[in-house]
């Protein structure tokens, strides 16, 4: 098969152009092993640290050159976390929600790319004032963390201020990508490739529960929404400004938009919530996917999501060379 | 030159695979003709309804095929306001916000094409219902009315479902696109075109201020917010779910988070609106653009910007049949 070449293939010695997201809880060590095998490469969620879970993961993603995430607001409370990690030689660490800085040269020092998730626009600033080896504009289509930008305006907005500002940084689109027709769509809006979580969360390597899974199968992209209520009832204290798009529920329908109520009443729902999670129950509590659930329809495994994803991405370019000479 | 041949351009007989939005008040006559005069579709922006202005707008595109949209629900309350329209012979009616049923059947008997837009793969349920010539998917980047899902997933969930229920419904994507890369990226989420707001308001056709100009070229993506404040400072009864993009600005700063607030100060707030608007002052007032204001940089002749963007999503589209077959 011929390969979808682009900046990011040929820099980071990669068959396609795909990285999977460091999804908290969701994103192991299996599934970052299997994108890296499929020719992408696949990222392990560092989550909200806990060393122990991560070694596990790295050992489990052993022979494959895989990466790590982390949310970089709550790395700040255990910087050692990242110390540790190193240790095991990632291919590459992303750094997501909050100010990259504390962290970028320890990352670069160990030999591992720095990829800074970003928001908006100031976000992208803050990456290429660090010398992150590539940007991930994120649109506010992704599921789980994330903000207010959409992506397909966001996407080409990054692209001119990196053309103007660091030419040599890559660029990866994410947000409701989950097809050939998303990385695509992605590579001309000026993206060296593309990072999706959702797609990979829907994966049979994810941990993720069935009847999790089952939900994203039947749920169509008008099905999510973005909001505070998951972070309120664990009590994670996420910073203004971002929130978490999950599955419309019994849980969301109930407490979206009686975000105070639900604030004065955690000692009962969140150990409610922790438990529907545990439980698998996919109405009482965050189920994480975003708007590219539309987009799909089963469960796959990764290795061979990412081959499949790279050649309908190659179809479409060619199915579009023909409306580019009008001959379509 | 090349033209860039689609679905749509064959269907509706068209250089350009890009139309313009029936932006209220922004979009008139000169901007529509100017638009179908590049190549593209305008159409005129049947806002809230005032019969006089909008046979003036008709006037001042005579000699051009254009069309023109309504706001659905306004229109419900004067809907001898189409019959008045159709007299003017439009090439096609755009319905937006709203149940399209009342009206289908009224626009194509009179020969118009009828395009719905939405917002939400239910609303494209709706439009196929009705037997819609065109389906507009928008997306929440859009600046003025529309909704939450991003175009990046939303296009191609639409094109998944008109595949199978419509296959010969022509999708137009919307939201967040303003130059080449955007249509490119269009065509590979499944589209057939673009439908155009804000950056046909930052032309010299559109009926905008000189300082509203100059404030879209100042301002990047991050500058714009989805709120409510507009209309409520408008008094306009605008139905639950949908929201106004608009520039962040002073306005949109006091206000946006104390809505209760500025309803109950709307006999001085509402005159204060209406005054700062006619006055063109860019800080007290809704300043009615999305997201694409990121990839907008100076104002434009609408004929030619079509030509030009056109022109660039052809380059963008031969620059990556180099990657598609791996010569990048």
């Amino acid at each position: 098969m011929t390969a979808l070449a682009t900046r990011l293939t040929r820099a980071w010695n990669l068959r396609h152009p795909i990285v999977s997201a460091p999804m908290a809880f969701a994103g192991g060590g299996a599934l970052a092993a299997a994108v890296s095998r499929g020719g992408g490469l696949g990222l392990i969620g560092g989550g909200y640290g806990d060393p122990a879970w991560l070694a596990e993961q790295f050992r489990a993603a052993a022979g494959q050159p895989v990466g790590v995430g982390f949310i970089t607001w709550s790395l700040r409370k255990s910087p050692s976390l990242l110390t540790d990690v190193l240790r095991h030689r990632p291919a590459a660490v992303m750094l997501s929600f909050g100010d990259p800085r504390p962290f970028a040269a320890e990352i670069r020092a160990a030999g591992a790319r720095l990829l800074c998730q970003c928001q908006d626009l100031a976000h992208v600033m803050d990456a290429v004032d660090v010398g992150a080896d590539a940007v991930v504009a994120q649109g506010t289509e992704a599921g789980g963390h994330g903000a207010l930008r959409g992506a397909i305006s966001f996407v080409p907005e990054a692209a001119d201020y990196l053309r103007a500002h660091a030419p040599a940084t890559l660029l990866l689109a994410a947000g409701g990508i989950a097809d050939g027709r998303g990385l695509a769509a992605a590579l001309m809006l000026g993206a060296d490739g593309v990072l999706m979580g959702t797609r990979f969360w829907a994966c049979a390597e994810a941990l993720v529960g069935a009847r999790h899974h089952q939900a994203i199968v039947a749920t169509n992209g008008d099905g999510t929404i973005r909001t505070r209520v998951a972070d309120i009832a664990r009590q994670i204290p996420w910073p203004q400004g971002f929130t978490a798009r999950i599955r419309r529920n019994a849980f969301t329908d109930r407490w979206h938009g009686r975000e105070d109520e639900l604030e004065r009443n955690v000692a009962v729902e969140g150990p409610r919530y922790r438990q529907a999670f545990a439980a698998g129950d996919p109405e009482n509590t965050g189920v994480w996917f975003g708007e590219a659930a539309g987009l799909i329809h089963s469960i796959e495994r990764a290795d061979a999501l990412v081959e499949r994803i790279a050649s309908e991405a190659l179809a479409a370019l060619r199915r579009h060379e023909g409306a580019a000479h009008g001959a379509r």
